[in-house]
């Protein structure tokens, strides 16, 4: 499982809280537990008004870099921010993220074309975002396609099916989870990924839902996650159920999560 | 998921206290409780010494009949206790359990043949218990021919494939999962069932390990646990995985579950 450490990200009130007080010594804090806890990037979303967000993405990307040498996943919506930030970075990472609406692949793709850098695209387009895992799949097919347009090999496109939320949609999980199959079948080289807490947004205890929603998309072939890598309870996940599917002889990355502290403390 | 109460089992420690010191208000406390926490049946299981265990499973039938209404689950290895016990209950119930070990359901299927009482079948005979799917899923259908042998419908037959230790073999849950999914296939109408916590054995966080194949089990289609009901993190695993199969309109199961009080109070 690739880990894409979520903390840095400004629509989280503490971090955004931090970034307002110009607080490094968190922001570094941050960035070195997600790398002790064995993120793979360390994704910086500003998540501040339009106007500071170049100057603030700047300095996060800047404060990372003095503590970690991950990887940085840049995230953010707007695409001129993203390619105005790969200079900032020491080493390639990840985009976050394209999609096919209108602009988007027509920007990034030639820029990282040449590059090491790898890119997370989101299954939509002008259209909204669908709930169905047959239109999930064709955005998908589409986006490998607009890659290979641009020399852009498939494996370093991670495609995340967005899932919707299943409080409104009793299928939210059905459908993510049959697009993932579908691009894992018939995509093969593709990594993907998921921003994951949208499904249990407005129900209460949303953990419980998304530590069940990683373990069964770990089970269809989930490849990535965007999320709190500091989480022990998510951690416990993604071990047990490594260890579960037969990925890991004799429990020992499971045991050995344990000993390093990243599972629950508490047998619970 | 239709629930087996585990709690009142000599094999757990403060369950064998309370049946030694003859705690009777204990007892019938863990049988309200699980009642409430919307078990199918209340399993009782002395865990004694052999020359105590019918008198013991008597008085436990006795205070559980005292305060619940729910069916009983016999839980004995001794196949002529639980046919002892059979009279002493007001209502069909489960034995727990046979198997294709000799002199197994050659004592215990005449007896239940012209009943309502159902029974658990574990997937092991003479030569042990087998770690591959298709030796569990043979001994399952040697199980079911040998209840409708006696008249008994395989829908009053929960089939249990017994999971071995994931510690010690790697495959344990992917077997176990195949061998469900081909009694499902092949034998629609038998149920199935699980002692679920052998999947942990020797493990640290055994609850991280058992909730994860909880989940997996009910992707494939698991119909009944034996489980403590008690427990929050194993009811939210029920209750989530549930809506995200899609089986929950509007998650109004997950949000009762969550008002009554089943699911943990603590956001993690």
């Amino acid at each position: 499982m690739i880990i894409i450490g979520e903390k840095i990200n400004g629509f989280i009130k503490k971090t955004r809280e931090a970034i307002e007080a110009k607080d490094a010594a968190y922001i570094k804090e941050l960035a070195i537990k997600q790398q002790e806890c064995r993120s793979s990037y360390i994704d910086i979303c500003a998540g501040t008004a339009q106007e500071i967000e170049m100057e603030t993405m700047e300095w996060l990307i800047g404060l990372v870099q003095e503590v970690s040498d991950l990887p940085i996943s840049l995230d953010s919506s707007d695409p001129q921010i993203l390619i105005d930030c790969i200079p900032l970075c020491n080493k390639p990472g990840m985009i976050n993220s394209v999609s096919m609406e209108e602009g988007k692949v027509e920007k990034i793709f030639p820029i990282i074309a040449d590059t090491d850098w790898n890119v997370v695209a989101l299954t939509c387009n002008q259209d909204g975002i669908p709930n169905d895992a047959e239109t999930k799949f064709a955005i998908a097919k589409d986006i490998i396609a607009a890659a290979h347009k641009y020399g852009i090999a498939e494996n370093r496109v991670y495609i995340d099916p967005l899932v919707t939320t299943l409080g409104t949609s009793s299928d939210s999980m059905l459908n993510f989870v049959g697009a993932l199959k579908l691009i894992k079948a018939e995509l093969p080289g593709a990594f993907t990924t998921s921003g994951l807490s949208n499904i249990s947004y407005g129900l209460p205890y949303r953990k419980s839902i998304n530590m069940q929603f990683l373990c069964l998309c770990m089970d269809a072939g989930l490849d990535s996650a965007i999320l709190d890598p500091l989480d022990p309870y998510m951690q416990s996940v993604i071990y047990a159920t490594n260890a579960l599917l037969g990925k890991d002889d004799y429990c020992m990355e499971y045991l050995d999560a344990y000993r390093e502290g990243l599972l629950p403390v508490k047998p619970e």
